[in-house]
């Protein structure tokens, strides 16, 4: 029997269908060439669906949380459109990462670039994916009052992921091993770029577009800036979700987290490394610093001997204990009207959903 | 002592810096690492000047034939502006295109990805590149009536010219040679769209929005609609500049072309190939399978006796009158009122102009 959780899966999957088949009639409509079209439409559905999907379902969720009701068809495929786009942008990231950081395998198949014939085409198919957001965003929202603020929320978040990822790149070479480049603070703006926007603000930000949020309004005599809110919320929430990650990546067992991590003979400049670096004694540095990044399975066990000593899990057990209290706080202090409202003001729950969602999560 | 067009020149390179000063400036508002902006400032500085800037000083040259007078500062910092995210676009392309053509130089000086320490990085420097071009729209024509045909225009023609480089790339891949794959046809899509879209379109497009020009009007009781006709005309004056610049790569002399042609060992799906292939007699066809697209001037050499078989000077002699003939038509029916409108219609100069710079170039 399938469960409420995968029923919304599904619904939300059979859009994608829709999306991709009228994507391949558009270019079929241009008379592009029969075997190019067959390519774009495999480019789409390899690369496309196969995730989480969790980006793109919390827009539905957040639409319907800010609605406060079942969402009719019609503002159900609208949002589940949106909660594509972001797929699609974050396959144009996945595709091209891949191709950076020379990945080998990417949601159990090889990655895009990998697969036979494709090489460096796989370049241009990446900015076909995210092409592909604009031409859908066109097509159904061009006669909204809002549609140039989806634009611009899909401009920006690009324009801020790449921002990350450059620093990321050249922070973390593979190749060339240096941790005085690592810092919590560069760390910290890493993620904010690279990930928070894209993976939690956006969601929310365009739901709230689609929902009528305004710039600002009243509630109880208090002027709300409510885009500005929800961005004071959902990056520390961000930020909260990727230091998990880098902490998983070292302490989650497989069966946890679906992989052996591989954080540290990868050079990644994780959160668990910027706190060692922190914390570290002029010894305990230099064992950072001549095992860190090396593909080494002796040289990854001096490193864990180190965040073990500095006590890295209980740090990030009181970590958790800290922000999860801090954004309860600030969800807290998010001002709402009384009773049910459909749509136009920013409600708690659409952070409080996001926080339960990652609160603990042990995969 | 500087001529009319070196100074013109110099203006419009004047506006780079400052477009570029402000991209830095801004990243280094975000706390952007230094050593991020100045990736960043650098990326832009290589690749973005340097090229002929026909494209992006071709909208400051329409603005200027649209309005029928000289600009005032801030129409021509607008245009040229809008001038610049053009050469954004292209050097997106360019970066990127080198990397999956294996390129060595552009523009006299090792492509972006072949720069020290650079490598596969150069993939998200070409999405920054893009990025600018909507950071700089967001910034300056925000609050344009407009804005959104901008957006809508540089997310058309990059779609579309992402389409002419797939089908450019799947059909004439340099390790698989079939010209079974080739026809005039395609060639006319690949240039269309890899090439027309962004190189002529584009321009007039920009310069007609920021002009006023509206989706249609009245000349003498009869309805235009400019955009469409500004297509009608630009798409082929495109196909003839690609085609020209087909042939050139065969019968231009490396005086003239300031390079040596290699289509013919790079396996390109050009017009010349084409049109033998359209013309050749079974022994010729033979003749070019066995040896278009090999690294070998022996090889090379063979295929240029086709060439010079079938009479491809002579046919591309032809072919140029025919074309210009059919343009100048396609203008002189162009609907224009009478006296000097100062911009709001669309007007046969800016073909002209375009048409006379092209016009049995031989460089």
């Amino acid at each position: 029997m399938a469960t409420d959780k995968q029923e919304r899966r599904q619904k939300f999957e059979g859009v994608f269908a829709k999306l991709r088949d009228d994507l391949v009639d558009r270019l079929k409509g241009e008379n592009m060439p029969p075997e190019a079209v067959e390519w774009y439409r495999r480019n789409l559905d390899f690369n496309v669906p196969g995730g989480k999907l969790n980006r793109g379902m919390s827009v539905v969720d957040s639409v319907e949380i800010l609605r406060g009701r079942k969402l009719t068809e019609d503002e159900y495929f609208k949002a589940a459109l949106l909660g594509w786009c972001i797929e699609l942008l974050q396959a144009f990231f996945l595709v091209s990462d891949d191709m950076m950081d020379h990945s080998i395998t990417r949601r159990g198949q090889p990655c895009w670039y990998r697969v036979e014939g494709v090489g460096l085409i796989a370049i241009n198919d990446a900015f076909m994916l995210e092409g592909a957001i604009y031409l859908l965003l066109k097509t159904h929202f061009r006669e909204e009052p809002y549609y140039v603020h989806l634009l611009e929320l899909f401009h920006d978040t690009t324009f801020q992921t790449e921002m990350g990822q450059l620093v990321d790149l050249i922070t973390a070479p593979e190749d060339r091993i240096d941790l005085s480049q690592f810092s919590l603070k560069k760390h910290a703006f890493i993620v904010q770029y690279k990930t928070a926007y894209y993976s939690f603000y956006l969601s929310v930000a365009l739901a709230m577009r689609v929902c009528g949020v305004p710039e600002s309004y009243e509630v109880h005599g208090q002027t709300v800036r409510p885009y500005e809110v929800a961005l004071s919320i959902l990056l520390p929430l961000g930020e909260y979700f990727q230091i998990q990650d880098d902490f998983l990546d070292y302490a989650g067992t497989p069966e946890q987290i679906g992989k052996i991590g591989t954080d540290i003979v990868d050079n990644k400049c994780s959160w668990c490394v910027n706190v060692a670096l922190a914390e570290a004694t002029p010894e305990q540095r230099a064992v950072l610093d001549a095992n860190y990044g090396r593909k080494d399975g002796e040289k990854e066990a001096r490193v864990k001997e180190v965040y073990e000593a500095i006590g890295l899990r209980e740090r990030y057990r009181v970590y958790e204990e800290e922000v999860k209290t801090r954004i309860d706080g600030l969800i807290a202090s998010v001002p709402e009207p009384e009773g049910n409202v459909d749509g136009g003001v920013l409600k708690r729950g659409v952070f409080t959903a996001f926080l339960n969602k990652i609160y603990k999560r042990t995969k």
